[in-house]
């Protein structure tokens, strides 16, 4: 039985997008299985009084080339978006639908690619829809089941256990009760899952 | 030439320590020399409006095991000191003082492997002077200088600088004008200097 990492993401964060694209690598070298689990990094800043590293100015200076680092370092396509941030309630809620329907990871890398490759405000119905599109969801069937309050409810759901288990931020992977937070702990959730293989 | 690394540090910071233990083995790979630039985090939360880890309880908490993660990484001991956080104003104008004898980077090691390794309180002044006795500088007249007027501008000033060039945390290294913050970005620093050779 291969481990599992259970990622929970929210696009609206720049390091989720830098560790969406290594995360599937890394878990192939180390035969294990990626779970996406959409959750809501504002709901998680306001139940940690956590919050983003934009706050301070000369930490969000910083945070501009140290992202351009990390996508030279990992050959990714990156620009930041002239909406950020964008309120990702919608696009999250429409993760969970895309989960349900088993195309969680398909739907997580269209909404990464639109907003952090592509300068799309995933903020906006229309970049939602085509991310559906692109992954075979019908759009408008999707843009309904998000306003259902199953839907609203496993957002919170999602977001209320990460906290529970110790999140704080995203990009956040667990492997059982081990927490690794940031694309920047990557190299340590490697040193785990070979410790465990 | 070698290029000239600065590494901003204060001992209070249990990743400036991690990093202490690591900067020396990558600057002998890249051919690099290392500046140790004792300055004041204290002084630069303050300027900055950045502020510790510790500040946000589910973050604190996942920041013991990174710290441990990290030291079984290094191979490096490293014990949580029961006295932090410490007042680390007399110990770093303490390096200022040693900085200027040319033992900067013996009495820092010195200051880290105490307060990280040995879990002793380096705001006691018995602790800064068993370290200044082990490079060889007179406890003393160590004790007597850090109460002058120029010593204590010359910390001032050193804060100042770095936050001038854009730090607002700690280690914090530059290479000329690109900045990088964090033990955990090494791995940046390694690049970039891989990229100047």
């Amino acid at each position: 039985m291969s481990t599992r990492i259970e990622f929970f993401w929210d696009v609206v964060s720049p390091y989720a997008y830098l560790a969406s694209t290594q995360i599937d690598l890394l878990a192939e070298e180390f035969d294990a299985e990626v779970q996406w689990r959409p959750f809501l990094l504002g709901g998680v800043f306001k139940a940690t009084g956590n919050s983003a590293p934009l706050n301070v100015k000369a930490k969000g200076k910083a945070m501009l080339t140290d992202l351009k680092r990390w996508a030279t370092l990992y050959d990714v396509p990156m620009q930041f978006p002239k909406s950020f941030p964008s309120n990702s309630v919608s696009a999250m809620r429409a993760a969970i639908v895309a989960d349900q329907a088993g195309l969680g990871q398909e739907f997580a890398n269209a909404l990464f690619t639109a907003h952090w490759e592509r300068d799309q405000d995933i903020g906006q119905a229309d970049v939602i829809a085509a991310a559906a599109n692109k992954v075979g969801l019908d759009a408008d069937k999707l843009a309904a089941e998000i306003q259902t309050a199953e839907i609203k409810q496993q957002l919170i759901d999602n977001t209320a256990e990460a906290v529970e288990r110790g999140a704080f931020g995203t990009p956040t992977f667990f492997v059982g009760d081990d927490m690794f937070w940031g694309n920047d702990r990557l190299a340590l959730l490697a040193e785990h899952l070979e410790q465990l293989s």
